[in-house]
């Protein structure tokens, strides 16, 4: 699919949130809060980002309210069936869900990813995560969280098997020969007999073979065990980095751990997150990011800051500056954010109330304000200095701040070459320039019990 | 939302399944076997049904591929992300997705359908099943299909959590009052702090209160436990009933245990299955018919009908009466479709190959074969002898038997003054002329774990 000839790409995702990934988003004019709850303005969004010739959109996910209700406004769709959804209203646009390998089981969640590649002609992925919520644990049956290292002990065993369930029918099994009756090729079907430390799974999948053989698998866990993980498994990753210098170390090493697995460099590509706040100028893009910022409600960042840390902060003065933070071993939830915020707030001696300025655009992603130029100028400088193989974009209000990157960005990036004027494939896997994935599996040929 | 004025309504189900219920239906000219594999064929049955003005679409599901790689043709799409997709190009149609107790969780499966719910705007409706399959056990990490009171035991305890968890958010609980910053009362969002013997949950849901509050609730086991199960939860049951006898038999006996649950019988909707052949005469009806068992694969045929009677048939003389069965208490499977079958065969004393030309259509649904005004005169019959509020339609081929009936047979229906002209309401519940579900839960105010 490459053209050598051309410039070297960058990919650009949307990662889609409510009505923005700004906190105070739903309370800004620029949006409709009630939007949240109305799954035409996602399909919407899908649409917007298939015109801009997006790689792809990506929903973030968690299992439990967490302590957000008064204030948040995630959790309405689940990913798979929303994106299913978005499906049937686009043909292009890749369409990555977030699921969890802790509170799943790997033949469910193996087949529902089938499912929705093939309702989508290819174009499914999935963003691998483990779950570290105390409010989660307990929507499944348990009283504490699981720790870290399980966690990602399980995940590891989890692609396993459903990457073995993806391959449990060949290439050209299904034969739908009405003549001799025969719907599939028992022969190129198997079954995948895993037995594991998590798990024990028969197989086959009960479901074919789907057009990208398997989804587009993404991670997004930036600690030391989620970058082995990412260089494992992972083909698109998702990183939150503040600064160009840490952005090209993060680039650096993870692309450094890929041979370990036998996998190339192109096989993975490394995605920053940014929130852009667009303007006619630089003043108006700062104008209008300080209008979210003042919509921010103190009680619900303190909360929501308290998780993010691991400690109360709810009684905690606003102009104040943070309290001691623990080290980073004795964290069991999500480690990398953990530190991120930690360094942010400890680099700059920031208060309580600075912090959360800062947070609130991306919870810890990079924030950017500027023209259309600036913005263009920016990615660029990430892609070219060996940072990004492209961004995640985090439009901070929707359907605005989507409507303005692919409006007024996207243009820029393809008149310097370095952006599709037009899809060149038709899977995801082809948007991100990845191999094909590989025919089939040379397990014994599936029987039946009776 | 039901008018006294008028003749009683009958509600009819679509039950769909690739290119139809017929076993050899993908051989035949009238359909087009590549179809099973394409979510298009699937949204235009959705089209269909809905221009019909029945009430919903139903998809049944398994979680293996049991011994029907060969030859079968069900599972390619999982039914919640299949309905989905539907959803997007429909607007009224119900959309009912089995999905099982056995290995799912109740929040994962619960927030699935809230989700679906949302997304088709109040149209979800859930066919509760257990897995008696020891091809799904095999699949996650059993070595022996759980036992059939087993799985009913926990089949209860699920939809309890899974009501409790779509009672967790009040009607009214989502505020989005963007002058105050408040998105969501938190008073009216409550923990449900569920301990059984499988289930440890705490909630609330995430996800808010969907249109319907909860989806419909269907059924469709016979069993002496399915049938308490359904007078507990189901607001529908589909049934197979062979003579208009034990259809009044099992409609009676249905209705009967309603009230030990504090239930009318207006509260639960009775729909037998029927398999229709449709013909402009009923030879020609019949001669159609002929053409479909002729395509039936013996060796195909005699595994399915092991399946189903739990033993070795595959080495049986076709033109041999059946070995003698089991009795009933030693099935730990299906123990209605067993019973069916063997009642079947003995009651008329069948050779092997003249049960699969019985059973090739609807695997022990009643087929029925003639012209539109037969049809419509034989479901009329059902419905007034107090048989059926309806029917579940099985349509042997696909589209074709599902426009033919939508086209030739509903109108008829509808002239008789027993089937609706448009659409009374918005939801799955409307249409089914049930009461809306109760607005929330007495349950204590949700406080997050920190």
């Amino acid at each position: 699919m490459a053209d050598e000839q051309q410039h070297k790409q960058l990919h650009l995702n949307a990662f889609l949130m409510g009505v923005g990934h700004h906190e105070a988003a739903w309370r800004h004019p620029r949006t409709r809060a009630q939007s949240v709850l109305d799954v035409r303005h996602f399909q919407a969004l899908g649409q917007i980002a298939e015109r801009g010739r997006l790689d792809s959109v990506f929903f973030a996910d968690g299992l439990a309210v967490g302590p957000r209700i008064a204030r948040n406004t995630l959790a309405v769709f689940e990913p798979i069936t929303l994106l299913s959804a978005i499906a049937a209203v686009t043909e292009r646009i890749g369409l990555i869900a977030t699921a969890s390998t802790t509170y799943n089981d790997p033949y469910t969640l193996a087949r529902k990813f089938a499912s929705l590649d093939h309702i989508s002609g290819g174009r499914a992925g999935w963003n691998i995560v483990t779950s570290a919520g105390v409010d989660e644990a307990a929507n499944y049956g348990l009283d504490v969280r699981p720790e870290h290292e399980k966690r990602y002990a399980r995940a590891s065993e989890f692609v396993d098997v459903a990457v073995k369930l993806w391959q449990s029918w060949e290439s050209g099994s299904v034969l739908l020969d009405e003549d001799l009756g025969v719907f599939a090729d028992p022969k190129k079907v198997h079954a995948i007999h895993h037995e594991g430390a998590h798990f024990r799974v028969r197989g086959p999948l009960n479901s074919p073979r789907s057009p990208q053989g398997r989804p587009l698998l993404v991670q997004a866990g930036s600690s030391e065990a989620g970058k082995e993980f990412a260089a494992r498994f992972a083909e698109a990753v998702f990183t939150a980095q503040q600064s160009l210098e840490d952005g090209i170390d993060f680039y650096t090493d993870l692309k450094r751990r890929l041979p370990r697995y036998g996998r190339r460099a192109e096989g993975l590509k490394v995605l920053p997150g940014v929130v852009p706040f667009i303007g006619g100028t630089e003043a108006e893009a700062r104008a209008l990011e300080s209008e979210f910022t003042e919509l921010i409600s103190p009680d619900y960042a303190l909360r929501q800051l308290s998780t993010m840390l691991g400690i109360d902060l709810t009684e905690h003065a606003l102009d104040a500056p943070l309290p001691p933070l623990p080290p980073i071993h004795a964290i069991e939830g999500n480690k990398s954010r953990y530190q991120l915020v930690k360094d942010l707030a400890e680099k700059d001696s920031l208060t309580v109330r600075e912090l959360i300025g800062r947070l609130g655009g991306g919870r810890g992603h990079r924030t950017f304000a500027g023209t259309p130029e600036q913005l263009a100028d920016e990615l660029q400088l990430w892609f070219e200095a060996g940072a990004a193989d492209g961004f995640n974009i985090m439009p901070p209000y929707l359907p605005g701040g989507l409507e303005d990157f692919v409006t007024e960005v996207v243009p820029l990036l393809q008149k310097r070459g370095i952006f599709r004027e037009e899809y060149e494939g038709l899977t995801l896997r082809d948007h991100y320039r990845l191999e094909p994935v590989d025919g089939g599996s040379d397990g014994q040929e599936w029987q039946a019990a009776q």
